[in-house]
């Protein structure tokens, strides 16, 4: 490699290239790709080098370039490669090349609909001991199809915002009334955002084996969550405003191409799930999260123990013709492992705030105003090597009232 | 009246005037106004005038022109009632005339979020005892808060567009397992939206007393419903693909300002809800909706008779914090009133199919391929007459297999 000087281990090195959108003092936001701890300002670089769609990197979000389709996104991906491969272009790239210290990070996508699934057995099991302990944990369609549900897109943030504890109205079984306030059960999911593009027509289905054509790549995402205010609201038409006050992902969309060495096989689905859920290639994706509170690590969710594969999630959403657009977003859900602590939320962690967590010298039942959470991911990359998604950060601002 | 003829008992004069978008053989999506039975030109005619945010009516949305805000709306309808009253305009509003036969219209706002509600006691009653009956009709938590969740924003589509057969899993309870198919249980909701505009921050929280300046008027609003889709998946995070495959909208928006006559005290609310959903300007509103199936009215349900105010359902959307966006929507649920004939589902009217309606010489209990069903609503306007909302006609494509 020889544009670009480059740490040997670096977890941002050419096998991954995620794409951003950043600003600098003296100019707005703009298309970037991270190498190593740089942005490169793509529009002119490409512009230099004769890219055609050069302009659509000098636009405020990722959607243009989303929109020009995979093949597009593929051959950039290869020039991309190249050019930072070849010492003669490293005039070029070094005139264009930001530290990360000195840029801001902005919203990578303009968010079209955002769903979020439910897609961890672990997960889903957990939490059905905790809202419905007389009930069975998994209900009856669990294991017959991904079950999602339509979240707030305009309430997407990135890394890096504050979150405002929200409030809203809890009731306790015993308690005669439901009161008002702040949440007192302030919570996150650890989860793994799947960014989507290449519009479709009402009616239309998109396969499980379409998948890559329609999945750009993956953010991590921190799906904030106000357990008092979802277990008293979400009964019969699911959650609302325990969820919609903020949803953070990372700053990074980390391609899809970059993530081949991730591919895992599912685990076993029992019963066989109906044919438009099959297919002959439905990968899980060995990607290790860390979930720190505090600066402590307090659980390492495994995203490759997720029943569902995103590209049946996909299927699923699109099965009834339901349309897409570039900038639609889904998540996996809660990422949990087998364990307590592979869990990726404080619900499941600390059993409903039962069995609190030692962080530093304090202990953590839910979050507390001043709580700063971060989310981080890394995966084997195509050179052997870790590569590492976009960082997931938050902290807890106390409620406006 | 004098820079237009309009017959005396039109619904669409001077104290109605909804908003649109239409486009003509040689011209592109634009901003209208429906004035009779004809659309008016908004941008040229506004340009003439010497109105500085002309352009924002050459736009192809509404949204440009809700993002200017509350005291533009009412300076603009003000204007507009000036200019079609002398007749010295006739000239130049009658060179932007088009009959409406003449242009198609468009889906009026480019939809941020949609939220649905789900205002109505006698429909959430109904459709408790019909999914639930071996438990309460109503959930502890109906009369404390008016339930909503999100929807698909992308297949919002407008009036007229057709609506394919969904496919997915259904289950019966005495089923072995989910099969999969075109939906047999296609429903209708029929409920009323409103246009939300002016963007708040997140942390911010729009109190009951804000409701106008934050609604620019209403659609009728069908919700399109797979009921047996919807049965299986719905639990426990609420509806998905049973509805995110369309909502139709009607193609005109009536500004608020034009129902301020058929504003009507909200049934008793039993217990009082909490403060944050307490105001001295809960109105409801009294539209007389009708449900024509296949040229039969089927049913007439009475927005007068819903429990929760939208003021509330706005409030409660974001007292956790959750901003908005222009172009945000949110609809009021089935619109159900007490007696059975006056029910805004199929599912109701005809009990889950068990009591068919007749219509023509046919009987329905859900919707066959190439049944069209037509919402209509009427309200006494400012001027003692009736105004009508746009109406919503959607008609059933066969599935796509």
């Amino acid at each position: 490699m020889s544009a670009v000087d480059l740490p040997a281990d670096t977890a941002y090195g050419l096998d991954h290239l995620p794409f951003g959108v950043f600003s600098t003092e003296d100019e707005a936001p703009r298309v970037g790709v991270r190498v190593g701890d740089h942005v490169l300002d793509l529009a002119p670089v490409a512009a230099a080098d004769g890219i055609d769609s050069a302009p659509v990197f000098a636009e405020p979000t990722l959607n243009p370039f989303l929109g020009l389709g995979r093949a597009h996104w593929e051959a950039l991906r290869a020039w991309l490669v190249d050019l930072l491969t070849q010492e003669a272009n490293a005039e070029l790239v070094g005139q264009h090349l930001h530290p990360l210290a000195e840029v801001r990070l902005h919203l990578p996508i303009e968010v079209a609909d955002y769903v979020d699934f439910y897609a961890s057995e672990h997960h889903a099991t957990n939490v059905g001991r905790i809202f419905r302990p007389d009930g069975a944990a998994l209900t009856p369609n669990w294991k017959h199809l991904p079950i999602g549900y339509h979240g707030r897109a305009g309430t997407v943030v990135v890394s890096g915002t504050d979150v405002v504890r929200p409030q809203g109205q809890r009731k306790a079984p015993d308690d005669a009334a439901p009161t008002f306030g702040p949440s007192v059960r302030l919570d996150i999911e650890a989860e793994v955002g799947f960014v989507v593009a290449g519009a479709t027509r009402l009616g239309e289905q998109v396969g499980v084996d379409s998948f890559a054509d329609h999945v750009f790549g993956v953010v991590l995402l921190n799906d904030w969550s106000a357990r008092d205010v979802q277990a008293w609201e979400y009964v019969p038409l699911g959650p609302f405003l325990g969820k919609s006050f903020a949803t953070s992902v990372s700053a990074w969309v980390t391609p899809l191409q970059a993530l081949r060495a991730a591919r895992v096989p599912l685990p076993e689905q029992d019963p066989t799930p109906l044919p438009y859920l099959l297919g002959d290639d439905l990968p899980g994706y060995d990607l290790a999260i860390e979930v720190e509170l505090n600066g402590t690590v307090v659980s390492r969710p495994p995203f490759a123990s997720m029943y569902w594969s995103p590209a049946q999630m996909l299927a699923h959403l699109t099965v009834n013709g339901a349309s897409l657009r570039t900038g639609d977003l889904f998540a996996s859900g809660t990422v949990s492992g087998p364990e307590r602590d592979q869990t990726g939320s404080l619900l499941e962690r600390t059993w409903n705030g039962t069995e609190p967590v030692t962080v530093g010298d304090q202990e953590r039942g839910f979050l507390q105003d001043g709580d700063t959470v971060v989310l981080r991911a890394t995966a084997t990359g195509t050179g052997g090597g870790r590569i590492a998604l976009g960082e997931v950060t938050g902290t807890i601002r106390p409620a406006t009232t």
